[in-house]
């Protein structure tokens, strides 16, 4: 074996981003044990970051030891029984995921699905609901698969109505999008690191509302997972300081630095940087003569999806970049796979040196494969920021 | 927020253990996509360098996005089904651990109770069975909560006796004590980073037998844990390239260094490393008056457990060492918390300077509390490494 050496990417798919380089920095740290007095305080800062990033006075707020999709699970395996029922908004690859997650948890899902590429209307769960109770209401704010965002703060009359806690899919929207934990009334509410936080995906930031905490207490089953059973590693992070497992330490070192740098950049601040480079790349794109999936209203800030042009091979112009310019954009999945690119503008990832070169390179790519481009992209952009 | 400095400790408790620094080095370098054709070939690699540390052939072989307990419950979710019978071992904290996961699966558990601080017998697992058929044996190797090694190899004639397969718990072995995954015919193997392979905490080693696997294709019933589902998980790390979660590219960029280390050094020459310096730290602490809490033959090297002499306050020795010397050992688990320490010389950290290190802090911190050392237990280590 030696040393591996990878090349230098510009990192504009879905995740992971570009680490803030203070955030790769943070990682060498010295370790600390995982009961350290030391560390024990770190931890306590990194809740209270999270919950300013989240916009919540939850009591339970921390990273779960995975990635996003452990977070998913978290919440789920935690918040439902065997039996309960849960809605679930599938109008997209993450959705899927989130029912497929319930269904293995035991709960009897009904799933409502919508168009890929466009917003879950509170009015299509509710129809689905048939007026019928629900233990559980989920859906995703930002699907990673299409670029949509979907409005939570509709959804909480509708979880009301049908006696429901709330969860929330927020891998991509954390620090990229707007996103109020309680003033929309989220009960389960699940991240990643990898995306809009800049740091290294590993850890999963999770915040459960007082209602949810009421209902872990009154389960009649043990949670099916014993890594990810809150009411154990709450022990942990919380005043009991509890051994349940030993923590990702460089990981958290991570998060905390990037925690530090959101607010250092302000909450507020650095959604709209998301949105300002998002904006200056769908002029761009529009220009170029290239058609996102998602109507203007419903697109999601950190991560764009572009149709494939017709007679466009779209794996062929994913290589070209990754090839030319050693920048990655992604594919798209299940039934999109093949018809969509996803170019994210996330995190440290965000910027306008970002947006011009993947403009540029998808110009490139795509003469290499005979399309003509309908006008140059550029002057759009610099319009964009103007 | 403010950036973290963290003190520098010397950790030679049951773990974190200290980083190698190119480990740590490693975990800065550029972030790869998770389906990048660099990094899926760094993931063969990786998986490769498991295999020789694990001395297996094992087609399923690679790191769990988790730490050990997800390793843990990664092999127990997917070869137990709801109604499957399964005998475990429980000497120790990690040993109730494995018990309490199982039953969360739906496995009917046979515990069988054993000494805390005593390997575990073939003989007593035998009698335990009564005869009866089971799905699944599953014992500790390396018990982090006491300092026992079980054998295993014997083992697996108890475990074709009941039909059963055999999983062992390796989180404080792999690296720094004989581990043979094939020759002793293990059928599920799992471990940590954050021990004796000198990485930072937050993957799971996990490797499964061909066995294993028929098991898992025969299910009748899906695996709990979807984000643990090792039919879906291989599909990335394997041929298929299939994606199902990001995969924590920074800490796999540390455990390829890890892995390198490991076999630059050479795995035979690794173990007998912390044979050596365990046995200089146990002539050391003989020499002090201090008694072990395992018999010297069922010891295990990366970690030693030392019985609190009467009248001395643990919490207190433990405090001294990390305010005098920024030097951290652990405390006891469950029923043996304030009856032991635990010293770990893992990986980086087993080393003759820490062995010295440790002993004289130690006896320091015992004089402080006015216990008298029955001797010198330098000229014992001196003559240990003569």
């Amino acid at each position: 074996m030696k040393p591996f050496s990878p090349p230098a990417r510009v990192l504009l798919g879905p995740g992971p981003s570009e680490c803030a380089p203070e955030v790769l920095a943070a990682l060498t740290r010295p370790t600390l044990g995982h009961l350290d007095p030391q560390f024990l305080a770190l931890m306590d800062e990194v809740r209270a970051g999270l919950r300013t990033a989240l916009r919540t006075q939850n009591e339970l707020c921390f990273p779960v030891s995975g990635t996003g999709t452990a977070g998913m699970e978290t919440v789920l395996v935690n918040l439902l029984e065997p039996g309960d029922a849960a809605l679930i908004g599938v109008a997209g690859y993450f959705g899927a995921r989130l029912a497929e997650i319930a269904r293995r948890a035991g709960a009897k899902v009904t799933e409502v699905p919508g168009e890929w590429g466009r917003a879950l209307a509170p009015e299509a769960l509710r129809r689905a609901a048939g007026g019928k109770r629900f233990a559980l209401v989920a859906v995703v704010h930002g699907e990673t698969s299409t670029g949509v965002c979907t409005e939570l703060a509709p959804m909480r009359a509708l979880a009301d109505e049908l006696g429901a806690l709330l969860v929330a899919d927020c891998v991509t929207t954390l620090g990229g999008a707007r996103l109020e934990v309680d003033a929309w009334g989220l009960d389960g509410v699940y991240s990643g690191t990898q995306k809009c936080l800049a740091a290294p995906c590993g850890l999963a930031p999770v915040t459960l509302s007082a209602r949810a905490l009421e209902k872990l207490a009154a389960r009649k089953t043990p949670v099916q997972s014993w890594y990810l059973d809150m009411a154990l590693v709450k022990a942990y992070w919380g005043e009991q300081r509890a051994y349940h497992h030993t923590a990702p330490i460089q990981n958290i070192y991570a998060l905390h630095e990037a925690l530090r740098l959101l607010h250092e950049e302000g909450l507020e601040a650095r959604w709209k940087r998301h949105e300002t480079h998002a904006r200056a790349l769908w002029a761009g794109l529009a220009a170029l003569g290239l058609e996102c999936l998602v109507p203007e209203a419903e697109r999601l800030f950190p991560l764009t999806a572009v149709r494939v042009p017709a007679a466009v091979d779209e794996l062929a112009v994913r290589r070209f970049l990754l090839e030319r310019y050693s920048l990655e954009i992604g594919g798209g999945l299940g039934a999109l796979k093949g018809k969509i690119w996803r170019i994210g503008l996330m995190g440290a990832g965000s910027k306008r040196a970002n947006v011009e070169l993947v403009l540029s390179a998808l110009r490139a790519a795509l003469a290499a494969q005979g399309w003509k481009a309908a006008g140059d992209p550029l002057p759009a952009v610099h319009a964009a920021y103007a």
